[in-house]
């Protein structure tokens, strides 16, 4: 039996792993790429690079355009990195107005100036009618380390705190609602943003104490903090009380019968920090308008090692696993 | 009337720059795109990227895989950079078999150890069946500049000689054929390759007096000589006996009625240096199997500025201008 590319593969969940486990680091393997972390850090520079098929191109808070920008910039500041300069390539479809291509482009143009980013190379292909849906992005990005400490999930230990900077879903739910596909009319837009001011202003506060921070992007909280998990063989213990959410969110997620842990975000993060800074974290991430509502989640523990557990608003505890399948096709 | 993206948009000539400058450049606008190089250059560093949508994904002499390594590297190389670190993006369509994406990754693997880089990040996205071709892949790259001076086509000058390094339209007219939409049995190979050695051989031997260097990729040599022609304020005037094209690809072009120099090569740049070093440039590429072949074709000169004049065979004198419409989609 052939196997086949399923959308799974592109969920970011447990196809997502294996297939870049099993594919690309297997022929691409080098001590750079190992680390599968959000970029790659080559001495004093971060690079890393997402594609954007985001359906529809634009939606409540955002467009394809804000988003690939937004999105390499939030990489980088993963990485610790202060983004500085982007690559744009563009897979355009035959019959593309180009009124729309210049909403984009003005969008990306708007989020460069916000993240103090420089777009200095780019690319344009053309296909025909069909064998695209309007407008796929790539963007590649660089940005300089100036700091010593390596952030890295092998480093989470047990007592770690684990943080989110904000309130998680609602970019995945809005796209979910701009397509039309959910009977409900729920007011909310995507919280596509960068986070580099965010992570700077945290990594002034702590230092060395910010363990490891991720984007909860596709696979949300859930899938990051299983990465974290696997990474630092520790066990996540989350609260499911403390786990910001807005209600239109939740109440979206119940219509689909999807857990908001898997939801994405395009301008959330996770942070683990040693257990004397975690204050001190919450107190940076909240000074800043993007991290105003960040919460303590969870703990790093020690046993099982590699699972994250949620305890339940109702008192009990269950695993939870890798996203599995994709149940929000084309989020970004 | 609305304005609707065409093919003719991401076929390298006329087009092309129009929605460059018009749209992308317009939109982004800074020092460093400005040049509208095949890299931007950054202190000591290049960086560059590149989509690949070429039809079909294999081909003889290559595939998407070694193209989207090679073709980076070539932009990385012709800003006169050694090429260090390269993305990769994927945007696979559901249905791909995992054994075809495994030959790309292959190719890909292969091709970046031939070029000394390593592939340090990627992104994997998957798109509805009908949504893409099979596979499309961005690359970026960077490298390192460790040489004083700033190759660039403004500093082209009257009297320069213009140089190719080997037969030009090998690489479209392969396309073509793999494509069977040629009723000729020609054996034919891309010319594929990776040209950052043959530049340091280039740049070793004739340093300073190197003004230029563009791989003919999109538009062929016509175009990329407009772009000089257009940069500089000179005049490129052609010898149309003394361009190399092999008798295939004459073959090739004159039962599709295209002229060879508007045909993409992946592995063949055009060079412009000096003439006090002319010799010198052709016996180090000489010296190079990629640049066995390699050829005066012209010189700059000074009037009319702007133009690209080829002195054809008859001994008459024609325009050639950029490229109209788009002859050969999908290319690469
Ligand atoms: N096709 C690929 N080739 C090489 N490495 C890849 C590829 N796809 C993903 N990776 C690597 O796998 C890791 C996880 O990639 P992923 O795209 O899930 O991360 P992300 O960009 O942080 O998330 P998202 O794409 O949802 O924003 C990264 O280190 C990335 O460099
Ligand atoms: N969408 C875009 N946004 C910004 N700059 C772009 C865009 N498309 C192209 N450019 C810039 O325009 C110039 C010409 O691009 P082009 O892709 O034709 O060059 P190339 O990569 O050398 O050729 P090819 O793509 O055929 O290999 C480059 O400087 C490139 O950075
Ligand atoms: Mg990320
Ligand atoms: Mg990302
Ligand atoms: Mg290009
Ligand atoms: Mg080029
Ligand atoms: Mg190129
Ligand atoms: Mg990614």
């Amino acid at each position: 039996r052939e196997e086949l590319i399923t959308l799974a593969h592109g969920a970011g969940g447990k196809a997502t792993h294996t297939l870049i486990e099993a594919v690309f680091l297997e022929a691409f393997r080098n001590p750079l790429l190992e680390p599968l972390a959000d970029g790659a850090v080559i001495g004093d520079l971060a690079l890393t690079t997402d594609a954007y098929v985001v359906k529809p191109l634009f939606f409540p808070g955002g467009d394809i355009g804000d988003l690939a920008v937004n999105g390499t910039v939030n990489d980088l500041a993963m990485c610790g990195a202060t983004p500085r300069h982007l690559t744009a390539s563009f897979i355009l479809e035959e019959g593309l107005p180009i009124a729309d291509l210049r909403r984009i482009t003005a969008s990306m143009a708007a989020a460069a100036r916000a993240a103090d980013v420089h777009i200095v190379t780019g690319d344009t292909k053309v296909v025909e009618n069909g064998k695209a849906d309007g407008c796929y992005i790539t963007t590649a990005g660089i940005g300089a380390l100036d700091r010593g400490a390596a952030l890295s999930a092998a480093s989470v230990t047990p007592g770690d705190a684990v943080i989110v900077s904000g309130p998680i879903g609602d970019h995945g739910m809005t796209i979910m609602l701009a397509r039309g596909e959910l009977d409900l009319e729920a007011q909310l837009t995507s919280d596509t943003a960068p986070l580099h001011d965010l992570t700077a202003r945290l990594l002034a506060a702590c230092g060395d104490a910010v363990r490891c921070l991720r984007d909860a992007t596709r696979g949300g909280v859930a899938t990051v903090l299983n990465e974290i998990a696997t990474a630092s063989r520790t066990c996540v213990i989350l609260d499911e009380n403390a786990v910001p959410i807005r209600p239109q969110v939740r109440g979206a997620c119940e219509l689909l019968g999807i857990d908001p842990l898997y939801v994405a975000c395009e301008g959330r993060m996770v942070a683990v920090v040693a257990p004397h800074r975690a204050d001190a974290a919450l107190d940076a991430l909240r000074s800043h308008p993007l991290g105003a509502d960040a919460a303590l989640i969870g703990r790093a523990g020690d046993d099982p090692p590699g699972l994250v557990l949620l305890k339940t608003c109702f008192g009990g505890t269950r695993i939870v696993d890798l996203l599995v399948g994709d149940p929000l096709p084309r989020i970004c």
